[in-house]
């Protein structure tokens, strides 16, 4: 039985806080849905996740089973234990309204994985710069040789499912990204469950 | 006449303020010599620089000549006007002392362009978990298909030099890398001029 589980809906987010060795398993319920992860230590201190200390540690910039995102301060947070689907992404930033203003010309409000994290961890006295380069689970961005991005639907199937080891307590932020282009059309749920 | 022109002696920092519109120029003197590069607003905010955002918003993650570099926010920071070195990394987070200790198994103080750059900033009043990843001028980080990193020695010739034109006020944190293996076995220093 999980400890805790939930779905998160379409274009919206949560914040979660897990302990040390518990298991955090993100799943893909109707496939082809991003979730943007970022975390901070749940400490006073709040050390955040590091993108670039994981691309450093890990020699990659593809992340998969047996792989560990690292802190700011080089600690390891999170180890991923199990994936069903083996593509996700860690290079770019999380969707924003500024993107979608940029994008679409509009100025009207539009959800975004950086407004919903923000929110998510406002009532843990998170500064919102310190949000870095989220996990962007089953996202499939492609890189070319030249090093030339390319965002393409996810290629996780239903029920898909990434599972994260906790090396630490953690404060823990989860969308399901707002961003029909990189959701192969339409936003979907996001499942969770802490194990 | 540069507005202001400076040496970075081998393994240390420095911060400067410069304005939009001025171009930053940064030369790897001897050759062979990373610098690396993280930059706020100049104002009370403080925005940081977003290795994601400029992924994201360039479609790439190898920088040169025509590429701008974001901020948190999405709005352009440096653009990058004059290369002619054609290989940097903008994936891997500065060198720290935590990561000296790691690889050398070594408790005493290494210097570490994580430790420069905050020192740099220190004065500011920046928080420290602000800095991401850094812009790593001259770093040679070789990218597989698979999407395994490899740090080779700089490609730099002594005399290239990197020109960014500043779309914003900046507070620009400056390195010579202090990690002899990603500069070709010795650590050398770098020269800056703000034109």
């Amino acid at each position: 039985m999980p400890r805790l589980e939930g779905l998160i809906p379409p274009q919206t987010g949560v914040a979660i806080r897990a302990r040390a060795g518990e298991t955090l398993r993100l799943i893909d319920p109707e496939g082809s849905q991003v979730c943007d992860l970022f975390c901070f230590t749940d400490d006073p201190e709040r050390v955040p996740l590091s993108a670039g200390r994981s691309a450093d540690y890990n020699d990659t910039i593809l992340f998969t089973r047996g792989n560990r995102l690292f802190s700011f301060e080089g600690d390891p947070l999170l180890e991923i234990t199990h994936d069903t689907c083996g593509r996700h992404d860690f290079l770019v930033t999380p969707c924003s309204q500024q993107m979608f203003r940029m994008m679409n010309g509009r100025e009207e409000h539009h959800p975004s994985c950086l407004e919903n994290l923000e929110r998510a961890f406002a009532p843990f006295g998170v500064d919102r710069y310190r949000i870095g380069t989220t996990f962007n689970a089953f996202m499939n961005v492609q890189i070319a040789a030249d090093g030339r991005l390319q965002v393409l639907p996810p290629l996780s199937k239903a029920g898909d499912h990434v599972d994260f080891l906790l090396k630490r307590d953690l404060l823990i932020g989860l969308t399901a990204c707002s961003d029909p282009g990189s959701n192969g059309g339409r936003c979907k749920p996001i499942r969770y469950a802490v194990l």
